[in-house]
C-alpha cells in the first residue's frame, strides 16, 4: 500500500467564523476539509482575555505543505488578532494524494 | 514514561457507514475505536461530485501498523468507490500497547 | 513561517469525567484544551469490561513534552484503574509557541 505525506492543518476557533473560514479554504484552492462542533478554554489574541465556551469549531484539511502554510498564514494575518484561534500542522500519510 | 508507537488511522465518511464500518473493525479485530460526528466538504468517489452535508463521521482507530494497513485497504476496497471517504495515517505513542 | 514543535497530547474517556480533567489541567498548568463528544468503543480498565457507549469526550491539549508527561502520568494515576480512557501524544507544529 503506497502512501504519501501529506500536511495536516488543525484549527481550533469562534463557531461564528465558519462561514469565512470557509470561503477562504475555497478561495485559496483547498479541496476538502472536515469540521466539528468544540468547547474549550484558551487565551484570546492581543486582548489576553481567557476565553471558554461552548461554541467552538474544529477544522481540518489536509492538503500540500505549501498550501497549508498558506491557509495558516491567511488565517494569522485576518484573525489572530480579534479572535480565540490556535492552529497546528502534524504529517500525515495518505493514500490518493490526488484528492488533498 | 515508556511509550510505545501505534498507528492512528483516521477515516472522514458518510454517517450512513457508521454501522458498516464498526462491524469491519470488529471482524478485522480492532480492539477500540473513537467516533465523532463532522461536517464538510469534498470530492465524491469516482462519480467525481462534490458533497458537503453535515452527516459525516470522522473514526478513529489505534492500533498496529499491520492492523491499519489492512483496515485501510478494506475500506478503499469496498467503499471507495461508491461512498465519500477520506483516511490518513498518523504515528502516535501510547502508553499501554496492549490495548491496541 | 517559523513553526515551533510541542506535543499534542489526545484523551479520549467517559463523559463525566469532563469536570475533573478540566480542573486537573488547570492546576497543572495547561494553558488551553479542546473538547469533542464523541462515542465508541474500548476495554475498560482492570475490569476488563468492554464498553460502548454514546457518553465520551475526545480531549486534546498542546503542551509542552514535560507537561504532556506529567498530565499524561497524572491521569494513569488517578483514572486508569477505575474508568474507561486512552491517551496517545504526537509532534505538532505550532506557530505561538507562547500560547501552549
Amino acid at each position: 500500500m503506497t502512501m504519501h505525506v501529506r500536511k495536516l492543518l488543525t484549527v481550533v476557533t469562534e463557531a461564528g467564523l465558519e462561514r469565512r473560514l470557509v470561503e477562504d479554504l475555497r478561495q485559496l484552492g483547498a479541496r476538502g476539509w472536515t469540521i466539528t462542533d468544540a468547547r474549550g478554554q484558551g487565551h484570546r489574541g492581543k486582548r489576553a482575555l481567557d476565553w471558554e465556551y461552548e461554541g467552538n469549531i474544529r477544522l481540518e484539511v489536509i492538503c500540500e505543505e505549501s498550501l497549508a502554510e498558506r491557509l495558516a498564514s491567511h488565517f494569522r494575518e485576518h484573525y489572530y488578532q480579534d479572535y480565540a484561534m490556535i492552529l497546528f500542522l502534524q504529517d500525515v500519510e495518505v493514500l490518493r494524494p490526488e484528492k488533498f
